[in-house]
């Protein structure tokens, strides 16, 4: 990652927006103050649209964090780039929950590709529908109709490409979701959900209606109690206490809000002072959380539970639904798992570099792919076979020692063991087995294996979080920009089972903490180490981080300019 | 119209939006400066629901224009009022042609019509399917399914209804129309447009199209030569030289936009100067202009002219078209004339204060309705009989100067006749058929009739625009502020086909002008009298008048800061 002056940063946005450099004069000299000046190129470059035959192509699918990071931080310049996405745009999708209920707008989350690639990189409105690895092809089908013969299809020739397809909303294959949910993974979606939560309030207040009626139609259920799930249902309970309630007075009364989770707690993921914090908002505010509570199936007018402990199913008449369980993979995907090979697994596998297992220059990453860690169960034989230098048949702590930040590096899962028993050093872990007599150590190949047994237990997969995503992309974006560097001189660690170094380190994700925002202006936050921050300071955390994070200029500026609207005049609840 | 101090103003801002006297303390305690402080409670009351019986029930159709200015200054306190549309937002549409390519954003120019009329009105989310009027009803469908019987039917009972239901877009039943083109009548056409656009430059740029097919993609052909029309086509060639194109680079010089016109020229409403204006400025733009070129049919990828003078007829491809030609009635409207006996017009027709002929108790306003304003020459016979006082059979000066004030109320004509020779009263008028000689008048009923004969030829249409309607809805409130008032104290003109005074004035029109953007922040402006104004001073006072005229704080502050936003960052091209 790259670190900007202030100077730098304000340079970068002269040069994407020419006009801003205009208004900074007119302001800053009218306050007689310092006077920066830019003098702004565009900066969209109209660069040579020749393919340029000594560059590799490189193709990527999709616009989402994974494909945004990598293009972002990808050195255009070496590679003939080719992106192909049915949406034109990189949506901030943490903001997802708050332009449901309009305190954020739907454009000020988005951020056309096309700023971000620049004039370089060619974009293609169209999804993928076939990846040919054996003959390195995409093939693609437009979006819409082009001229009066339907939807084109054309190919695309790659040679290297980069899935980051991310994933469909998972119905669990539960009857009626799909035709009588609402879920909340793209802009469309926020915007829909926007519309319906107008609809229900304005047919619960029509002539006409029994009172059994108008509480079917303002009675509003998540199911799901993760991140996402919560943040809208404390979104929606803000928006209705604080500005609907104020239109519609009569339903006041009649609106609630019911958070369906099957598992045993909301917010598994965090930390449980946050769980118990938010299950107490939550009540506080009459949000009704129904733990442990299946959904069994969904009609157009009920939704069906089953209490898991009990095995009771009830059925509840609702208004509106929003599903936000988890992920699946997406049909495109799935199929192209069956053509490598991987048709016995759910999820597209990558190894540590982010490459797709069963095929050549293919790399994944995002909410599309999983990394398939190694485990050092599986190379332990080769590892003992490099550390026993003087093929003695038994190890010195010394022989150990010296392999020991590649054995780090390739298996991760050895320092985060290391980490939770606080061993200091690998003689506490290979000690740890031993009696604590054996003050000098010489081990042989089963106790070595004895020692590591309990090791690969910690392996778990990624969250399928924009995070991972972004520093996915990010770092599979600086190989490809030291691929030629780092073919002659290899940084990665010790190849156990070849000769030689891995031309890079594997992938190593850094967590950087998480937020969950509950409504009320009261928001959770979990930080690295053991840090829990939970009210109205992580609620100014939650604004800093979120507008810093955003993609460009322009989306910064429209999300607090939103915040700031929505503080003055409240959300607005047109039905558009 | 009432004139509000700052002060006034400031403090209505706080009763809206609470939180703004929040931040207005915080503003100007931080700045040293005055404080300001309100005392903030609720603006909208939670009134009483139950139907006060000794109220009149006023029943209002439509939430455009005309409804809403009606609404906004109607003394809600005097009347019990329901309002029915299938929007539950006022949109302010002359700036609909912005919302097409991003310049403003649609929710900034929308009100929910519950903030504009507050707690005590009742508003219901439903089209009108047919007005009953011998039995005082209105049947009611809601737009939506409300629970699982699909669309309800309702019915509402008046005791005064007011009509302002607009009209619908005018295809003249030209074939293809209907299934091809983009309307611009409704904040969601706008959107509509919007992303049409982009998908235009997304499908011209696509791989493997020929030059040919990507012209076509990317001619927009703009049809009807009216403001909206020239709005539009300014706004959309703004879009694509300053933001477009250096997205889409390839695409620069394939653009082409075209705007087709049946009559003799564009702007036919607007001074010579500025339609001369319009067109040299278009024809620098690049804009083609065709005036004389009708078109008579539509298909998925060709739209074919016909030239007014040669008959010759040619088609064209193109990307995307916009009809925008003028105005037709509402199916609805159409029924009710029927069922009145107006089935012979082709527009509902009210009298001068505005209750539509043929019923009782309903009045008619805005795009949805005409005025019929009655001949003089129809009661020159009654008008003749009134002046004629001693009954002598021949009218004096004296006699016709003791009626002209109410003459002039009663038939505006007259006056407008008298302006347009430059006439200074009404002895010029009358002396204008005579000889010179005739110095001490007298004249009988056929030299009446002769004076007055081409007093009626200047009667004009109102124009349908959101100026006339918005007087109109104004002028109908005060009438139903004053209703008991003005039964007693009859304030308009002396009734000539029966005894007594009219209660009311009739309607009359002020025009306070009109503006056409041209792009490229150039703008015509026609003001009262002939004062016409060209170029960026018009656009100055185009932006001031049009942020004034926003209906609520929220959409002034919004529309300013569109403006700014789109200054600084230029429109989103995001497919959303």
């Amino acid at each position: 990652m790259r670190v900007f002056s202030f100077y730098e940063k304000a340079s970068r946005a002269f040069h994407d927006y020419p006009s801003l450099s205009k208004l900074i004069v007119i302001f800053t000299v009218s306050s007689g103050g310092l006077v920066a000046y830019s003098d702004s190129k565009s900066y969209h470059n109209v660069g040579s649209s020749q393919t340029d035959f000594k560059k590799k192509r490189v193709v990527v699918l999709g616009t989402g964090w994974a494909a945004m990071s990598f293009l972002k931080n990808l050195d255009s310049s070496k590679y003939d780039v080719q992106v192909v996405s049915p949406r034109n745009y990189f949506a901030f999708t943490p903001l997802l929950p708050s332009v449901t209920c309009g305190t954020v707008e739907a454009r000020s989350v988005v951020e056309p590709i096309r700023n971000i690639i620049g004039g370089e990189a060619r974009f293609w409105e169209a999804e993928c529908t076939q990846i040919d690895a054996p003959n390195k092809k995409v093939h693609c089908r437009t979006i819409q109709q082009v001229g009066s013969g339907g939807k084109e299809e054309f190919v695309v020739d790659y040679d290297y490409l980069v899935i980051a397809l991310g994933a469909r909303s998972n119905t669990f294959n539960t009857p009626g979701v799909e035709e009588n949910c609402h879920f909340l993974k793209e802009v469309e979606d926020a915007q829909r959900i926007r519309r319906s939560v107008i609809d229900c309030f304005e047919k619960a207040t029509l002539p006409n209606l029994s009172e059994e009626e108008r509480k079917k139609n303002l009675h509003f259920v998540v199911v799901g109690g993760g991140p996402t799930g919560v943040e809208f249902a404390a979104e929606l309970h803000d928006f209705v206490t604080e500005d609907l309630v104020k239109l519609y007075p009569k339903a006041k009364d009649l609106v609630k809000i019911t958070l369906l989770e099957a598992g045993g707690s909301i917010l598994n993921m965090f930390d449980k002072r946050i769980t118990t914090f938010a299950v107490e908002k939550f009540s506080r505010d009459g949000i009704n959380v129904k733990t442990g509570s299946m959904v069994v199936k969904v009609t157009d007018s009920a939704i069906s539970t089953k209490e898991m402990k009990s095995g009771e199913i009830s059925s509840i008449p609702y208004g509106m639904v929003v599903w936000s369980t988890g992920i699946g993979t997406r049909p495109v995907i799935m199929e192209f798992m069956k053509q490598i090979g991987q048709n016995k697994r759910r999820v597209l596998a990558t190894d540590e570099w982010l490459r797709v297992e069963g095929c050549r220059d293919v790399y994944a990453l995002g909410d599309c792919a999983t990394i398939n860690q190694r485990k050092v169960m599986e190379d332990i034989g080769v590892i003992f076979d490099k550390a026993d230098k003087d093929k003695s048949g038994t190890l010195t702590v010394q022989e150990v020692q010296a392999l020991i930040e590649d054995i780090i590096i390739r298996y991760p899962q050895v320092e985060l063991y290391m980490k939770n028993r606080n061993m200091k050093n690998v003689v506490s872990l290979l000690m740890d087995s031993q009696g604590d007599d054996k003050k000098s150590l010489e081990m042989n190949i089963e106790e070595l294996k004895s020692a590591l047994s309990l090791v690969d237990s910690l392996m778990k997969n990624l969250p399928a979080t924009a995070q991972v995503a972004s520093q996915q992309g990010a770092y599979l974006a600086d190989c490809y920009n030291r691929m030629e560097k780092c073919e002659e001189n290899p940084e990665g660690p010790l190849r156990f089972r070849g000769e030689g170094r891995h031309r890079f380190r594997p992938f190593q994700y850094k967590h950087l903490g998480q937020f969950a925002p509950l409504g009320g202006e009261q928001t959770a936050a979990q930080l690295p180490g053991d840090w829990v921050s939970i009210g109205h300071s992580s609620q100014w955390l939650w604004y800093s981080v979120y507008a810093s994070k955003q993609v460009s200029w322009r989306t910064r500026v429209l999300v607090v300019s939103d915040w700031m609207r929505r503080f003055i005049f409240g959300r607005d609840s047109s039905r558009i």
